[in-house]
C-alpha cells in the first residue's frame, strides 16, 4: 500500500477535456507511485452537459464536495452551445474565485527541440514564470448596464484591486524570483493609464521588494510587455500582473513557446485553505474533439505543477523529464500520434525514470 | 503660389520626438508640395519641460490654438523625470479625448524586406489593419482609491462604453472592411468575462454587421487574437476593438512587422469636429534621444496617415512607396544611417516620384 493517499477531484469537462485529463491521469499516476504517493480520483461531470439538463454550472453539493478534495484537476469547459461566459463565470471562474486561488502560474518556457514561431529563438532564451493574479482586477465581475439596447446605452466593467490582494500575490512573485538563478521581477502592468490600480501595485511591488534586496525588479507596461515576449523574450525571469494582463501575456508566451498544446498553469491557493486547482492554459477546442488529435502534453505538465503544489517535486520533475525527451523525439520527425499514444509514451518515459 | 495650405500644428514633443518629426516634416512637404499642397506649421513646445517649468501639460490658450489647425503632427511625450501618466493623461490622452479622436488606426503590414522576428512569415502573411477605439473604455480615467495606505485598501480601475461610442468605430471599421480585398472584420474583445462591455460590443458588430452583408466577421478574445498575432497572422483583415485591447494588440503587430520604429498611427476624427492627430506607436525612448539614432520611419508614415486624412492619397502612397523602397535597401545591408540621413533619403526617394 502506498504510504500516502492524494484524494483528487477530476473535472474532465468538455471537448477535447476528457481525452486529454485521461493522459494526464495515466502519467499522474505513474509519477505518483514512484515516490508512494497513491492518486484516489473522484470525476465530477460539470460543464455544458450538466448546464443544458440542469442549468446548474456548479452545484452547491458538488461545490462542497470539491472544497473536501486535496487538488482538483481540470480539462477544459466551454461549447458553442452555451452563452459565452456561462461556464467560464459559472464554473471555472467561480472556482477560481470561491477556492482563493490567488495565484495563477504559468510557466513560459522553450523546450528543446520544440520549434518557436520566433526566428533564432532556443530554450536559452525563454524560460520564465509568470505569476498571474486569479482573484480579483478585472475579472470581479463588476459592472453594469445603463439604458440598454437604446442609443444612449452605457456598460460599465470595473477591476477591483485590494492591497490584501495585491500585496499576497505579490509576495509569492518575489518568493519566486529569489529562488530562481536569474532573481528578477518584472512588474507588469499600465500604470500610465491605469493610474489607481497601477500605483496600488507598484507601491506594493516597491514595498515588499524592500524585503528581498537580492531580486532586481523591473517595470514594463504590458503593451511594451507584450512585445518583449515577442522580440525581447529574454528579458523575462519572473513576470507578476494582474487578472487580465496575465492571461493576455501567457497566451502570448504559449505562442513563442510551441503553441497552446504545451502551456500549463496552476490556480493555487498557497494558503491550502482550498483546494489548488490545475488546467491546461487551452480551451475545450470542439472542432477536434472526440477525435484523439489533442495534445495532452499541457494537461500532463499541469500535473507536474500539481506534484510540486503537493511536495511531491521527484514526480514533478521525472514527468517534465519525459515531456522534455518525447518533445525532442517529435522534432527529429516521426508520425503523428494520437492522444492516446502520446499519453502512453509520457507514462512510459516516466516509468523508465523509476 | 500652391493651390492649398494645411495649417499644422506641429508637438515635436520629448525625447527622440523632436528629431523623428524633423524628419517626418522634411518628407510630408516634399510629398505635399508634389500636389501643390503647402504645409503650414506651428510648433508647439509640450512636454515635460513645460510641465517642469509651469506644472502645466495643455494651457487652455494652447489647446484652443491647436483646435484652430487642420492636423496635428506629434513626435512622443514621456520622460523618466515626469512621475508616470503625467503627460500621457495631461497631454496625449486629453487631445484624443478632447478633439474626439474616436478612432486609433494603426496599420499592421510587413514590408518586403523587413525582417519579422516570426520564422517563414512574408509581408503577404501580415497586412492588417487595427481601428481600436480611442475615446473610452478603461481610458475613461474612472475610478478610485478608498482607504490608501492601509491593509484595507481598495483601487478600482472603470471602463466605461457606450452604444454611441462603440458603434461609430465599428461603422468606422465596417467601412474599411467593405473597401478592402479581403472584407473580413475581427472583433477582438473579452466578452466571457467582460461581459457588460463584451455583450455591448458584440451586439453592436452584430447590428451594423447586418448593413455590410459582403464583409466577413469573425470574433477572437483578446488572449486568442494576441497569440494568433503570433502563430496566425495571416488570419487578421481589418480588426475593431477596445482601447485597451488595441493599445495592447498593436504593439503586437508592431513587434511583428520589425519593431516599434516603423509602426505609424492616426488619431482620428471622421467627423472633422476637431483636427486629428498623427503619431509614432512608439515613445520617446530617452535611453537614445539626441544621439541621431532613432528610425523616423514611424514618424515618417504616421505622415502617410495624415495625407490620406487630408485627402491627398497621392502623396501618401508617394510617401510609402519611398519607405518600402528604403526598407529593401536596408535588407541589402547598406551601412547604418543616422536620422537625417534617413529623413534625407525618403525625402529624396519622394522627390524621385514626382
Ligand atoms: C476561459 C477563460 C475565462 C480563462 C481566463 O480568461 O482566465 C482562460 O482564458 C484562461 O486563461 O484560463
Ligand atoms: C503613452 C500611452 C498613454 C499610449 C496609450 O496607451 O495609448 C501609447 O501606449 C500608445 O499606444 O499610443
Amino acid at each position: 500500500m502506498a504510504a500516502r493517499t492524494v484524494k483528487l477531484a477530476v473535472i474532465p469537462g468538455d471537448g477535447i477535456g476528457p481525452e486529454v485529463v485521461a493522459e494526464g491521469l495515466k502519467v499522474l499516476e505513474v509519477a505518483a507511485a514512484q515516490q508512494d504517493l497513491a492518486v484516489e480520483t473522484t470525476e465530477y461531470e460539470l460543464g455544458a452537459k450538466l448546464w443544458h439538463r440542469t442549468g446548474e454550472t456548479l452545484p452547491e453539493s458538488v461545490r462542497t464536495e470539491l472544497a473536501g478534495h486535496e487538488a482538483l484537476y481540470l480539462g477544459a469547459v466551454g461549447d458553442p452551445s452555451v452563452p459565452s461566459g456561462v461556464l467560464e463565470r459559472g464554473l471555472l471562474l467561480r472556482l477560481r474565485f470561491d477556492f482563493d486561488h490567488y495565484v495563477n502560474l504559468r510557466p513560459v518556457r522553450l523546450y528543446p527541440g520544440v520549434a518557436s514561431p520566433l526566428a533564432g529563438v532556443g530554450p536559452e532564451d525563454i524560460d520564465m514564470l509568470v505569476v498571474r493574479e486569479g482573484t480579483e482586477g478585472p475579472y470581479a465581475g463588476a459592472g453594469g448596464v445603463l439604458r440598454k439596447g437604446t442609443p444612449h446605452e452605457v456598460a460599465t466593467q470595473d477591476s477591483v484591486n485590494t492591497r490584501f490582494g495585491v500585496e499576497r500575490v505579490v509576495r509569492y512573485a518575489f518568493e519566486k524570483a529569489a529562488s530562481r538563478p536569474r532573481r528578477k521581477l518584472t512588474l507588469v502592468h499600465k500604470d500610465n493609464v491605469l493610474t489607481f490600480a497601477g500605483e496600488l501595485w507598484q507601491r506594493v511591488v516597491r514595498e515588499v521588494g524592500s524585503e528581498y534586496p537580492q531580486v532586481a525588479v523591473d517595470y514594463c507596461h504590458v503593451d511594451a510587455a507584450s512585445m518583449f515576449f515577442v522580440n525581447q523574450p529574454a528579458r523575462f525571469d519572473v513576470v507578476v500582473t494582474d487578472n487580465l494582463f496575465g492571461d493576455i501575456i501567457t497566451d502570448i508566451g504559449a505562442a513563442i513557446t510551441g503553441g497552446i498544446g504545451l502551456a500549463a498553469s496552476g490556480n493555487i491557493n498557497p494558503d491550502n485553505t482550498f483546494p489548488s486547482m490545475f488546467e491546461p492554459v487551452h480551451g475545450s477546442a470542439p472542432d477536434i474533439a472526440g477525435q484523439g488529435k489533442a495534445d495532452p502534453t499541457a494537461t500532463v505538465l499541469s500535473a507536474a505543477t500539481m506534484l510540486d503544489h503537493l511536495g511531491v517535486p521527484e514526480a514533478a520533475r521525472r514527468i517534465e523529464n519525459a515531456v522534455a525527451a518525447d518533445l525532442k523525439t517529435r522534432a527529429q520527425g516521426g508520425g503523428s500520434r494520437s492522444t492516446a499514444q502520446v499519453g502512453d509514451d509520457l507514462a512510459a518515459r516516466v516509468a523508465e525514470q523509476g
